[in-house]
């Protein structure tokens, strides 16, 4: 895994340059070069919020050369995709893609953004290992610098970010067992139509299979299902065997 | 493929809702509802760009209610993932996740971001079907909204077209509705303690908003709940109303 270096190329406002150093910090990103950047006043602080030290220990360099020293992998952003773009040097890959590639890539990875208004220049661009482009509505290609950053970071981060997984703590197949016996117990207590209890256990599991209760989610549903067969058995006991066929 | 609706809740800062309008212009959305909005005046439409028209179009509504009225599934944005909150009723999904849920749901689906400084409440959060989490920095979760929509709308906007997850029948909002409440009644009448029915109405709430179930499943789900209560009803009714305290 890549480690992520981000270059902001003649940034020309100061409030986007705060927003992507806010995006960085996000995204647990620090190392940001800045390409002849405007001048950075308060609104670019305030605007990086807790990315104020990312923007703070910016580094500032005058050419792109400079930035791009100890690169790996460069990386242009556009927002023209490669459809538009006849030309085969000006193919472009997914956000997804990246993320893969950078993923098997060793060393430093720097990610390049242009202008607000013109993006990366095509000399600029020519010197870039790749180009990534963000799909988006043809008609308004062009997106907010920040928001294209923070796209990009949240695509980049997926990876690294993604032991939190979408069940932190899944019932596992025996609780789930132990739930579709609950749910058993309920429909023989309230007399669920015998020729229909099969199917319904089996979309039940089948719903439950899709959903990937949570341990806690799965107490809960047990506790549904027992309170209500308890109530049931505790009602009909106390008037008897007989009463309750 | 359901309808995307963006609705911000109480947003303070113009400047972000004129930067959520653009974002959604990119990726080709133009519904936005604004509950309680600030006062929107140049610096939103500014900011806006070419989504001034998503702006100038924008619904503004007094309550959350109202925005919600005709959606399908709603879907509720936070910064802070399950992992830190053990209560499970805040069980959050990655917006990969979202994207499929939503791309196998027919109808209108609502994503809500909260104000700029405290998110979504209690209250509002309880009443969504799914919440969503960015992961990130865990250190930094507090993300500038209009990053937070930009990134959920470019991960909404890929196409995956995973037909085996499709629920060609799914059960609809009053549907789902109907079924809580019939959860509601069996919690009652098989005294499931008064303190736990809030948070296990919304676990469920969450657990169906997950599974998207079939109509076929709905009435199974209805059947055992009914029968449930049914039979508990019954049974203390048979033995006088004094019986069953």
């Amino acid at each position: 895994m890549s480690d992520l270096v981000v270059v902001l190329v003649e940034p020309q406002i100061e409030g986007n340059v705060g927003a992507v150093a806010r995006s960085m910090s996000n995204f647990g990103l620090s190392d940001l070069v800045l390409v002849r950047p405007c001048p950075l006043g308060d609104e670019a602080f305030r605007r990086a919020k807790h990315g104020r030290d990312v923007l703070g220990q910016a580094q500032r360099v005058a050419r792109l050369e400079e930035a791009l020293r100890g690169i790996d992998l460069s990386v242009g952003t556009t927002g023209i995709p490669s459809a538009k773009e006849r030309a085969f040097h000006r193919r472009t890959v997914e956000p997804g893609d990246l993320s893969e590639k950078i993923e098997r890539t060793e060393g430093r990875t720097a990610v390049l953004f242009g202008r607000e208004n013109y993006g990366l220049y095509n000399e600029e661009l020519d010197r870039v290992d790749l180009l990534v482009h963000i799909p988006c509505d043809s008609a308004h290609s062009v997106m907010n610098l920040s928001h294209a950053a923070a796209i990009l970071f949240y695509e980049l981060g997926k990876r690294r970010t993604s032991e939190s997984a979408w069940v932190p703590d899944a019932a596992d197949e025996s609780e789930r067992e132990t739930l579709l016996r609950a749910l058993d117990e309920l429909l023989v207590a309230s007399r669920y139509p015998r020729h229909k209890r099969r199917r319904t256990r089996v979309m039940f599991r089948r719903l439950i299979g899709r959903a990937t209760p949570s341990r806690a989610e799965f107490h809960a549903l047990m506790g549904v299902f027992r309170r209500g067969s308890k109530a049931i058995r505790r009602l009909s006991g106390s008037r008897g065997p007989g009463s309750s066929s």
